[in-house]
């Protein structure tokens, strides 16, 4: 599980002036003690020295940088703000990273049309908080929001609490100004996102970095909603909480987030410094938030008690204030912070199951902790059957890092049974691509081939990542000296 | 405008006993009266007779006859209902027309998980009556939606008036069991769409029927709303309309639709079998409809009420019941048939501009249609800025047909001009290919060709679609004798 791979070939004296030419001084790291901070992201099993950093300020940077890097036949990297949780953003293979770090512009802001024309180095909540003067938001909100940057969301498509209700990057991105590996710029859709002909920002969002650079990222906005009410169910067991989801989703309501909290991560909070005061000998706690018109919330939160209270909930709180509804979400937001209490190391897994399948898979992920001796917390997007099972560990332990690995593989194979997927919202990246044959054919594969070639024919953005070995653009990843210039 | 291609060559006898073998007697058509009926879709400007109609019955049955047609090198084209107004569905060049007719099943029908499994020639609306039973709907819903296929919705990634709120096919298609031009079958995605590696459902959807054949199509179903409430604003000028529309955004409702009729329309509803009781002297209509939860849409109706009249809306209607709410809608819903009362043919445009530049556009559109003497009343999905003017002509007049292909490409012109495209939801397909070079650059159209070329590398999927001249695969569309077996 814990793989460092040998020092990455360093450039070549030419190359690194070319590259200091068009990025200044501060914008190339090509010291070891500085590559030492990108050798992984937030999927820390795994250590990857990039040979280069490059920190681009703007799309012709970007161009000129990747073209420099196609004419020398090396592969890059894009990284964003290395939240990314399957080890998108490794530089595997001796890859040059290109980091955005220096693209943090908002560069447009039209309220009137409720969009956005964004660098990919923005930070998520950046965004919300200046669409939020014109009572804006963006929508999608990882956990991850305060540090993860909008080209990190349309490689990953990423989702969030909220995505229940408002659907994640996908439906929120409606250009892109991308820079192709050879340093080709391309304006892709555009306005709204009913795109002319063959639907090209639809294949890159959520292509993980695999088809190029996105140096501008055009975006919609919506109303801030008028009023919000958020309310806590307790319960004495998961099936109850499990319930109580079915029976909101049954009633036509669709909350902004329902999210399940369970007894393991409720203990966890409770002992933590973020107290959010929910009783310790629950079952399942789960947080329930409407949003909308003002008038209307009343009635809605009214239905959404009433499915608590007859699924068996033992207590429902109301928040009547933003500061009671800070702490009902406290348990919820705080979970991942407080699980660092239990153990030093910690892999969210990331699956997304049929909502019906949920209590019985949760049964057995549960199972599978306890065979293997590895304390087992949950948090998810139950609206949605996407389940985030936290594996807690200590990495220093060999033996543990091996039942871990064991358990993680199983949780997988559990929700393939149960007819679900092994990515909800995190990726591929590193971490899973060797699973990719267990959920896609060989034709399904040889098919994700031909569209990453598509746009990246010699396979140079983000190599390693996605596909399986085997499947791939014809040139090796990061392969110096290939063949340069397009097959075709 | 008009234009009749040669007729195509014939298929050898051996090739016809070989489909017949699959297909059945019923399922291969040759004869060349029985053909004129598939010379064109709903875009009757154009028309194309196909060399052969083939009917298959499963998705085993699609394998089999694209790898016969493949093996001879002829290209095809796939049809659903032939509701298309693109002409995305010509047999141009001799290519054989693959029909979904036959393949009208619903084979699941999973209401717990809110999800259905169906044949691509299941027709919209009945998709929605069978989930009713169970409480549920298919939310997208284009204005054919009691003749046009899933299928047919798929390749062109149809919305309607209710995708305002509810978003349009490629929200809804989670998997696809497609056909690949040479007969291979793949299974695409699956499950709750967060797709896990390369996004090839996203790719698919509104491909264009350029892609291969999607045989089945797995989708999402959503709980019929609770309850609804319509509507209608009668206002003395176009640009109220338009305000209100604004205000009821800016309010932060989201209706499920919000469509306007202008005063051309009206009149023609009016002066039809269909009168819905508007006032002929108003200079717009607007459709104002909410849905969700009982309780809530009081307030909600209270509010789109209160903009329509600050807009300066001369009379509000609500709907009180069923009965009044499908009157309401009648002169929305029946606009295009009383139109027919106005002139013999009818190209309807379809383009979408930013919200904000309605009233300034739909004035120069007014300005086109009066300048060609060209009548032209407008129907339009206001909330998502998708115009639907439409030119009303006689198309035996060869001057007439000549001022309506002028107006119709200054009007796209103006769209393009105030940040739009030349395609909301009916695509492009045969119709506006040349147009692409308006509004995509060169490297765009070669990246929309690679990425065609990853499904279909030798251009045998509905040829002569969506990219202009210049631009495809690298053999020649349906030539025969062409080079079999993938170039890679």
């Amino acid at each position: 599980m814990t793989s460092v791979a040998a020092s990455a070939p360093p450039l070549d004296q030419s190359l690194v002036r070319r590259i200091r030419s068009v990025v200044g001084a501060e914008g190339l790291f090509i010291d070891p003690d500085q590559l030492l901070v990108y050798e992984s992201d937030a999927l820390t099993q795994y250590r990857h020295p990039p040979s280069a950093v490059v920190l681009p300020r703007t799309t012709e940077e970007v161009s000129l940088v990747l073209a420099l890097l196609h004419a020398e036949g090396r592969a890059f990297v894009p990284r964003g703000a290395g939240t990314g949780l399957s080890g998108g953003a490794l530089a595997v293979g001796g890859s040059v990273l290109v980091g955005t770090a220096r693209m943090n512009r908002i560069l447009e802001l039209d309220s009137e049309n409720r969009r956005a024309r964004v660098q990919p180095g923005v930070v998520n909540s950046d965004l919300t908080r200046a669409a939020l003067l014109q009572g804006l938001i963006y929508a999608p909100d990882p956990s991850s929001q305060s540090a993860c940057t909008m080209g990190g969301n349309v490689a990953e498509n990423s989702g969030g609490p909220h995505c229940l209700k408002y659907g994640v990057t996908n439906r929120y991105v409606t250009g892109l100004t991308v820079v192709l590996p050879d340093g080709e710029v391309v304006e892709l859709g555009g306005l709204e996102r009913e795109p002319e002909g063959l639907d090209l920002v639809g294949a890159f969002v959520g292509s993980e970095g695999c088809f190029g650079i996105a140096a501008e990222i055009e975006l919609t906005l919506i109303p801030e909603s008028e009023g919000v009410r958020t309310l806590l169910g307790i319960f004495d067991s998961m099936e109850q909480a499990g319930r109580a989801v079915t029976d909101i989703m049954a009633r036509g309501l669709l909350p902004a987030a329902l999210e399940i909290i369970d007894s393991e991560t409720i203990r966890a909070v409770e002992a933590s410094i973020f107290a959010a005061g929910y009783p310790t000998d629950a079952g399942a706690a789960l947080v329930v938030e409407v949003d909308g018109v003002d008038a209307a919330l009343d009635a809605e939160v009214a239905i959404a008690r009433a499915c608590c209270l007859s699924a068996g909930a033992r207590e429902v709180r109301i928040a009547t204030n933003a500061e009671e509804r800070l702490a009902l979400w406290r348990g919820r937001k705080k979970a991942f912070g407080a699980m660092g209490r239990l153990a030093p190391d910690l892999l969210v897994q990331d699956a997304t199951v049929p909502r019906t399948r949920l209590p019985e898979v949760l049964r057995q992920v549960g199972e599978i902790g306890r065979r293997h001796g590895i304390l087992v917390a949950n948090v998810f997007h139950a609206g949605d059957g996407n389940l985030h099972p936290n594996l807690l560990f200590d990495r220093r332990d060999p033996d543990q890092v091996k039942k871990v690995e064991a358990a993680s593989k199983e949780i997988m194979e559990v929700c393939i049974r149960a007819g679900g997927t092994i990515t909800g919202e995190h990726g591929v990246g590193f971490d899973k691509r060797a699973h990719m044959p267990l959920v896609c054919s060989h034709e399904v594969l040889r098919a994700m081939a031909r569209l990453k070639e598509a746009f990246d024919p010699l396979g140079r953005s983000n190599p390693g990542k996605v596909l399986p070995d085997g499947y791939g653009p014809r040139s090796g990843a990061g392969a110096r000296g290939a063949e340069v210039g397009r097959g075709t």
